[in-house]
């Protein structure tokens, strides 16, 4: 059931650092972007995939976390992810990628889920460090990256409250907290 | 089986229209689209939900279908979607809403696969034409509408030929040929 992939499929963001993820695994999941709508079909969404330990320890430090959360600067060494997909737009191909990173991005993370893996997509990029650590040519936009590995953290999904405060939060157990918008609040009208 | 939906969520532009589809039906895909990633969990994303014949038969005139078909212009009556989702951005949430209507859409149309449905983004939209026919208010950007039905058109993925042409098009049999990058010509490197 895709209702019960998504509800699993969380923004997580500490992993066991331990599970490594292989590179079939990145193969398959970017497999599963490959038959997914694309605007005008151009699909200029390329990729990067990082799997080793070495790598994934240069990609860390280009990063940043969860906004929301002051006192946090991202997970832990061990609890750090086992893999990155460094999403690309093929500039050669189109200027503006329009709706297809979110396509591609969610589906990917969709397909994690399913095989027990979570992730989290991050916008919060250093990204000329981070194309000079991968070496990324310049015909490549670097859009996202989706960070991977074997959640350890867990995600409480509640309702927004009256005072409509959307962030997310961690209490003293390091339980993330998740508000989301009701449907009533999401519809607007039905004609 | 993720794959299997990714599969089976082709874009579809011809609907067998006696099909309806009721509400419930849509808001239940709304409600996915809920507990999606959303870019700092912002959820500025709400929807207007179209599934009277009358309403369908007003929101159609304002799409455009199918650019790379010349000699089609989208489906004639009786092959007509049996239902909109008209996809907002809040300004009073954001201004700007990223990766959002992707990932909420691609979900939306997963999920309408598992119930058997199908249907198309559409971006090419006259949007004053649309906002005064549904009386939209200003607050909405109107930023897509996904088209719902029951579907009876056939599409066929294939393999983009060595000339690089991504163009779909129909044959005379009206067969949707859709030609998809290599996975070889997605992943630019492995590290």
């Amino acid at each position: 059931m895709i209702k019960d992939l998504v509800q699993r499929n969380r923004s997580y963001r500490r992993f066991d650092q331990s599970v490594r993820i292989q590179p079939s695994t990145l193969r398959e999941l970017v497999d599963l972007t490959r038959l997914t709508p694309s605007g005008g079909n151009k699909q200029p969404i390329k990729y990067m995939l990082v799997t080793t330990e070495e790598i994934c320890a240069r990609v860390f430090p280009q990063l940043r976390w969860a906004a929301y959360l002051k006192d946090w600067d991202g997970p832990e060494e061990g609890e750090r992810p086992a893999a990155y997909v460094i999403v690309l737009g093929d500039t050669t191909i189109a200027r503006d990628f329009g709706v297809d990173p979110g396509i591609a991005m969610q589906t990917l993370l969709l397909g994690a889920a399913e095989q027990g893996y979570g992730g989290c997509m991050l916008g919060n990029i250093l990204r000329e460090e981070l194309r000079t650590v991968l070496e990324i040519p310049s015909q490549f936009e670097i859009l996202y990256v989706v960070a991977l590995g074997k959640p350890v953290e867990k995600v409480v999904v509640e309702e927004v409250g009256a005072d409509g405060d959307i962030k997310y939060w961690h209490d003293d157990q390091q339980i993330h907290h998740l508000p989301k918008r009701a449907l009533s609040e999401l519809i607007i009208a039905e004609k």
